[in-house]
């Protein structure tokens, strides 16, 4: 009954209900399951429960009945989490040497490159063959590959000539040689581009298959947009965690222990700076002592500082992620942020200037705020701008500039340049 | 020569050049492309820069010379930007009355639903038919579709009994019936589902194409990942810059005015937010003229409510959005969520407790702090994990909770706990 209601499942349904048991009872269903659902139910699995449940099983059962199964990318990612000696062993069940040799080949290359998100099984032909010798062959390879998008032609070397798209296929005549009607135009990318970079070319082009080259231009496999689309819903997810302040890529059913290990570490960076922040107005007690009123404004001018730090950087992180801005050609760019702020740091001073004469704060006050606020708007619209440019030259992921660490540092100077003012002010002015 | 040089860039290529050029420059570059390419071109646009060239073209131009070569979902889209006269009158002067009526059909759905984003072009067969039959007219309609990823099976009605993957029509002899070979368990949306739905679904079961039906299950177009990829990238960027505080969808090069439009909002509500919270503090102004020390940590408190509700927000606004939490059974949720405070608020508040005593703060100031820091960090995050999930109930996109509006509501609170505690210890232990 099981394996009836089993069978009408998706194998990404099943994932999900996996979630919700143990080990056990995970065990005992999956072996209920055909070989092949069983191969894409662990693809489907989430990282971690899909390494407790591989640990529990003898190598040879994770060769025979899985990694066999999956496509390369997936059986190497897979077998990526495992330790280097049981990855030897699994790879030592694998009946067909060519298949263990795609994987362990796809296992050398960096998860963040082309050669770690792409698969060996694609459909290639030659541009030498004509229609029908095509067709018989795409018969053959198609046994092996899920779906088929595109036709990869190659020469005599492997090298990488065009793209047969299906509808071509559809449309020619049986006879035509493959070289008359490929399509030349092809975009690759290399084995060593980054993920990054085959997630916006794909975007751009709008492509669903991706042929990847080596060194020298020979077809080695090829991405496809189901894998890409995860990469950036990671990527994404992580960018706005990092953006708030949380460290690791948690999910909402992870566990108390794993939360609070990822968010604790800006909280820390945030006490420190409130620390460093205690110290630098510990300098004005005096001031603050004899004019107490200075103290209600502290919390605008940090806030401002934060946000406007937040906005301006936040533009820069997108634009740097999306490529439409590079290291280079930024002059411009920052005499337009430049501008925002002196347009907004214009627009918030005068009416807090105004508030505080309505309100009659008095000049020392007012004046304070106000000057304050011009200055800590711009300032942190440059900071905000300059630290994620900052962060990519020297290969740090610019969005952990939008966290709180823009925010502290922007709290920190935004106090000292309210309070210097404070201290003007009021002896000028008293 | 300048045709020979945009002869072998790609739409996509000559579209990110064009961001460079005036309108005329522009306007004349466009009538040396063929047709097809400069249909392509204008779909790859940004929007306003789409706008701004339609609306310099005489409708029947735009009608014959760009939305005749588009794909429907793509003309439909350029349609959408223009007036409905204007609509009417470029539908008006397409010749084959279909294909307007196609793309009049499409402008009727709302552009954040499955309706919005799909296209009318895909290959049908009927479930009767031979693969004879069927591959005659397959090539038939392949003219009509750019890319081919599936054949849909409909059966008389119309409606979507299953698809036939391209792999199988490789592999299937020429007599066969389409309805023995077909996949019934082809996965579907209806035109209203959002596409917030429609991208979860797609990436769930890593799907590049999926079929669209009406009320009655009749197959009425075709959703293709590059266009969700592109909702899915639009709704990061959104969700993106709303946590940073910016309320457009604005890009780096858009103009000094559109930016500052985009940002002043949120800085508007910092603004009045820092107002109410010099009000809570001004009933407090007292206190703090006899004790200016109570001014060094409210930085801190401040800045620690921020990112505590910042990170618990983000995390229910991602699962939320990525439909893995839904609005019943959260009480788990919660508990875990306070759990998680609990044990920040313990470690922060013990920390702070530790420095206090080795800078020699006194027991009022301390226990002032460590009191206040933990009640705030504890009401952060459960502010933070109420805050989107009630504005999903009431249909506001929870997004905005990570903004600056949870950061200011929580600065406030924050302040009035913190010098609240301050009175109480002050006025007991001095
Ligand atoms: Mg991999
Ligand atoms: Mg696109
Ligand atoms: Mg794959
Ligand atoms: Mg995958
Ligand atoms: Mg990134
Ligand atoms: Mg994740
Ligand atoms: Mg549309
Ligand atoms: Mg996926
Ligand atoms: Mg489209
Ligand atoms: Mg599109
Ligand atoms: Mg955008
Ligand atoms: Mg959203
Ligand atoms: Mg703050």
């Amino acid at each position: 009954a099981v394996l009836a209601l089993l069978d009408d499942l998706h194998p990404a349904d099943i994932a999900e209900i996996y979630g919700e048991l143990d080990l056990d009872e995970a065990k005992y269903i999956y072996f209920l399951l055909d070989d092949d659902t069983a191969a894409d139910v662990l693809t489907e699995l989430p990282e971690d429960d899909k390494l407790r449940f591989l640990e529990s099983l003898p190598s040879e059962v994770i060769a025979k009945r899985f990694i066999d199964k999956m496509d390369s990318d997936d059986a190497a990612d897979v077998l990526g989490q495992l330790d280097s000696s049981t990855q030897q062993e699994v790879l030592s069940h694998i009946e067909d040497i060519e298949v263990a040799g795609d994987i362990a080949d796809l296992l050398t290359y960096d998860e963040h490159t082309a050669g770690g998100i792409m698969a060996k099984e694609l459909i290639k032909v030659r541009d030498s063959w004509n229609m029908n010798t095509c067709i018989r062959s795409m018969r053959q390879q198609a046994e092996e590959v899920d779906e088929v998008y595109y036709v990869y032609v190659v020469d005599s070397r492997d090298v990488l000539k065009g793209t047969l798209s299906l509808k071509r296929l559809l449309l020619s005549p049986e006879d035509i040689q493959i070289r008359d009607i490929l399509n030349e135009d092809v975009i690759s990318v290399r084995v060593d581009t980054s993920t990054d970079e085959v997630s916006n070319i794909m975007d751009k082009y709008g492509l669903v298959a991706l042929p990847v080259v080596d060194g020298v231009g020979r077809l080695v496999g090829r991405i496809t947009i189901d894998d890409v689309v995860d990469v950036m819903r990671e990527e994404a997810e992580k960018d706005y965690q990092l953006a708030s302040g949380i460290t690791e890529d948690v999910e909402i059913s992870d566990s108390v222990w794993i939360h609070t290990r990822a968010r604790i570490p800006w909280l820390l960076i945030g006490l420190l700076g409130g620390v460093l922040g205690s110290r630098v107005i510990g300098g004005f007690i005096g001031i603050l002592g004899e004019h107490p009123h200075l103290a209600l404004f502290m919390p605008l001018i940090g806030a401002m500082g934060g946000n406007v730090g937040i906005q301006s950087s936040a533009i820069v992180v997108q634009s740097l992620a999306s490529g439409s801005m590079g290291l280079d050609t930024n002059w411009g760019k920052l005499v337009k942020e430049l501008t925002i702020a002196f347009l907004n740091a214009t627009v918030l001073s005068l009416i807090m200037f105004g508030y505080n004469y309505i309100v009659d704060a008095g000049w020392p006050l007012s004046l304070t705020v106000s000057a304050a606020m011009f200055s800590v708007v711009v300032f942190a619209s440059m900071f905000g701008t300059f630290v994620p440019l900052l962060l990519k030259r020297i290969n740090i992921d610019p969005a952990v500039a939008t966290g709180p660490f823009v925010t502290t540092l922007n709290d920190i100077i935004g106090m000292f340049i309210y309070l210097t003012f404070g201290a003007l002010f009021y002896a000028l002015l008293l």
